[in-house]
């Protein structure tokens, strides 16, 4: 996506071989216009994949994924990273370890919002490792559905995670693929 | 707002006289249809209002918050709830306790994205104390910028939220205002 490639490369910064900073559109401040086409991206991906629902997880991931929700017109559903004491019910958790940001959390969901038998689609800021989808994987699968593609702003393609998913037969549409970084630029796969 | 009025009525649920639920369909699973007409209520009442920018607190306040940036067509801020080891620069926090969930919270912001002179509009899913809303305006003060408007989806009236922020002389747009709720049904103002 030319507009994501741009905006990566004039408003990103590489700040080592691991970390790209995108918080001046993405995840910290957000430009609602490139989101709009970032979720448009999406859906035009995914239109005819019979997907049911969208699926991402708080918090830099709802504005992307809600645009993409709204141009296929489905719900959209967001994996907690913190649960709190009004979230009760029957709830699907799994263990999330963040290599970026050095963290784990416990990502949660109601059951009642996963249906059985329903096609997922999955949308995330950055794919790296492949942690986090894999995370939102398990609990789709608890909850009896299917995760029938993964939507991704950013890929860092020199880490697994594409790989990783592609083996189980997951499509993954990235919309900008990182092939490398560092101080002397970034640079983008094809 | 008619259609959110109906949408906490029929798929909203009042726990007790202080918990209202509605995670089917504003902040665990989302309605993004009805998320953008949200947004565009917003847009609708702060138009010429002379806004330059909105700003909203991470999770439940994105998806709406996101669609009002996009319908006055001005850049969005996510204050943070948590901090991660790759948020560095210039920091503005501020401790905000949250009375339903328990909890307090550092909320945090790269001073960057609050340039000074601003005028901001603060969006969020719910309204009680006011707890969130006075973190967000000692933010946004620090940076030298002003609140000059506060956009709420859910507002408890009957708590001192709305009474305590229109002191401050801040205009308050609040979609559906609850009156009063429990066992037997949820009240709206007006």
């Amino acid at each position: 996506m030319k507009e994501l490639k741009e905006a990566i490369l004039t408003r990103g910064k590489a700040i080592n071989q691991d970390v790209l900073l995108v918080d001046s559109f993405l995840n910290h401040q957000v430009d609602p216009v490139l989101m709009c086409h970032v979720g448009e991206a999406f859906a035009d991906f995914f239109r005819d994949k019979a997907i049911d629902r969208i699926v991402t997880i708080e918090s830099s991931g709802i504005a992307p994924a809600t645009f993409t929700a709204y141009a296929l017109g489905l719900p959209l559903v967001i994996l907690k990273k913190q649960t709190s004491r009004i979230m009760k019910g029957d709830l699907i958790q799994t263990a999330v370890r963040s290599f970026t940001k050095g963290t784990e959390y416990q990502l949660t969901v109601k059951r009642e919002f996963l249906p059985g038998n329903e096609r997922v689609l999955f949308i995330d800021d950055f794919l790296a490792s492949g942690e986090a989808a894999f995370g939102a994987i398990r609990l789709v699968e608890e909850a009896g559905a299917k995760v029938a593609g993964i939507g991704i702003v950013i890929e860092k393609s020199f880490q697994s995670g594409r790989e990783r998913l592609e083996a189980l037969g997951i499509p993954v549409c990235s919309l900008a693929r990182v092939r490398a970084m560092g101080p002397d630029g970034i640079e983008f796969v094809d």
